[in-house]
């Protein structure tokens, strides 16, 4: 990565380091990431001069989650404009780094826009820069504020579905402080049951083939004292029939209209399994997250990525002999299907969860009301 | 492990290397096992001179698979009595090595029967460890023609149930040679419809957390070219919604009186997910693996084990600096469930298919028909 620099924090603990951050040394502004791909055994950030370095970490899921992304996106039009860059062009380089979370669209949207709307009144692209730079912080202090919204509607409907309390609950890929401005999604969800003395156990899905929940949420997890054990996704099932978990919650990268959830593949699975087991299948995402533009789940393009994924195990700390880098565990020449999301229809979940508040049942009309019913923020001029 | 000697082998090709097999050099009898820990990246040999150092190879995975296992138990006992060791201990030892694959200890009693025999007959250790080699490998003979049996009574059925051919198979875990002293169980069904030119596609789950499927079906489907493609266990379900999966072949471990199945962890998501889509579950298995003295899935011991399989990637050619040797993807000190196995229930499955015939619905009844059926080859004196 040409425009990428890679700093290693000495003793800083991750709690401490945030998924983003802007900075503005002399040389110029920086957008700074935490190097998710190193996690948990380096804490490495990536210094993003520019948009193809950032659209570099996104592909590369260096920074990944669809709040971040959105956040993200946000930061790299204002650091285009701020560089000087084609901002346009950038805005639509940085949308097309990833399809599937419309959040990235979004975000990346909103700030292009803030641009757009100071260029048009002032003629001035310093002034316009401004504008994107206040968007893209909005857009971060706004996910950290929606963060707390959701954990509290989340917590509040987890108590009302198991008024036993000592929830067991089962989460799938990462969605805590890693990919949000706040404390995440689903995530936040545990976190807040934890912070309530409700959180029995939380049963972290590995979640391959990155393994975003042996890496990341058991990171998340320990950092935060909760009560967690690790399993294969495909040990979910036994944990269902023995009746060990209570509820899953997991965050989405794209709601259609119609409340077909995409995200992390692996998830449709455990909906599926769920519902066979009449447990509570939760989905916890901001409202940004719903796009009226997709109407159902057959319109979400799917991203699919490199079958080296599968076919080699990449680790931080290793350097492999496969074509990837990664350490081979297939046969050379071994063809993989590797789509990076699933789509959960409406019928098998049983909530969503935002910082509006929960639907439920999920239909187009329930959905559709809670987006009306969404505060718009005017972003700063 | 002190009584294993390891070989390499030099340009041989695995199908040529079988699973297992008993030598008799001058040094006193052997017993030569494929080392399936390092497959596929190294075709190497384990020599056992002792029931102890099978036991190792068992509890390591070197030697895997419930038909196997069983052939593998026999030639251990055959193994102590040949070399003079108290042959009821060693029994005890390799039945108690792994606790869920009934034929384990099928395999070991059928054995040690043999020898009891003899010896009660003949007052002749010599003569009784003779019956005991001639018990194992009447088994390992058996079990080869019973593979066959078994893929021509599931092509049938798959022809049966799927008409229109062109089979697109899923299966977990690995059930071919490598398991059997034929091609197997539920490979070996997929192996004779792509002889057979009816089938479309293989899809192999890789079989978290050990990746049997991508380690050693996705070798044994290369090497007998057959049209397959790998996936995370995670994506199966991405494969059900989009109809891309026909049937679904597992193999088993045990099979409780009732038609409870116990097999690999991650079969039972399958079958839930297999249900959902109206797609048949069909699992192959001697019947052997039969357990009239289980009555229910209930009653099916399930193998724990450690936690390092989760928490550490371990893989055969990269010495990793994990507790246990493989390379660490989760924080240190995290817990992990490791069910080796779990239970799929009678009315998830569709059939079972024996080398007997097939049985559908499983029910208590159709499988003690099954195994009244059931031939019972007298052990050579």
């Amino acid at each position: 990565m040409a425009d990428q620099q890679a700093r290693t924090s000495g003793d800083k603990r991750p709690t401490e380091i945030p998924a983003i951050r802007w900075e503005e040394p002399p040389e110029g502004p920086v957008l700074v990431l935490l190097d998710q791909t190193r996690l948990p055994a380096e804490e490495v950030e990536l210094v993003c001069t520019d948009a193809s370095a950032l659209v570099e970490a996104i592909r590369s899921l260096a920074v990944r989650g669809a709040p971040l992304l959105g956040i993200a996106g946000a930061y790299g039009v204002a650091l285009a404009a701020a560089r000087g860059f084609d901002v346009p062009e950038a805005a639509r380089t940085l949308e097309g780094a990833r399809p599937t979370a419309v959040n990235l669209s979004v975000g990346v949207r909103r700030a292009e826009s803030a641009h757009q709307a100071a260029l048009a009144r002032t003629g001035d692209p310093t002034a316009a820069a401004v504008a994107a730079l206040a968007a893209a912080r909005a857009l971060h202090q706004e996910d950290a504020e929606a963060s707390g919204r959701m954990a509290a509607h989340g917590l509040t409907l987890l108590d009302e579905l198991l008024p036993a309390g000592g929830h067991r609950i089962l989460t799938h890929c990462n969605t805590g402080s890693l990919v949000s401005g706040g404390e995440g999604t689903a995530f936040a969800v545990a976190l807040a049951a934890h912070r309530a003395g409700r959180l029995r156990r939380l049963w972290v899905d590995e979640t391959r083939p990155l393994l975003q929940g042996a890496r990341l949420t058991a990171y998340e997890a320990a950092r935060s004292g909760m009560p967690y054990t690790l399993l294969t996704d495909n040990a979910a099932g036994s944990l269902f029939a023995a009746g060990e978990v209570d509820a899953v919650l997991i965050g989405a990268d794209r709601i259609a209209a119609d409340g077909s959830v995409a995200n992390k593949v692996g998830s449709y699975p455990l909906a599926v399994l769920a519902r066979y087991h009449h447990v509570p299948f939760i989905v916890v995402a901001p409202v940004t997250t719903i796009d009226p533009d997709t109407p159902d789940g057959a319109s979400i393009e799917v991203e699919q990525r490199p079958g080296f994924e599968v076919t080699e195990v990449v680790a931080p700390q290793v350097a492999g002999t496969g074509a990837a880098g990664g350490i081979p565990v297939a046969p050379l020449g071994t063809q993989a299907y590797n789509p990076a999301f699933d789509v959960t229809p409406p019928e098998l979940v049983t909530a969503i969860v935002t910082e509006e508040g929960a639907v439920s049942p999920v239909t187009t009309e329930s959905l559709a009301g809670l987006c009306a019913r969404s505060r718009h923020t005017p972003d700063p001029a």
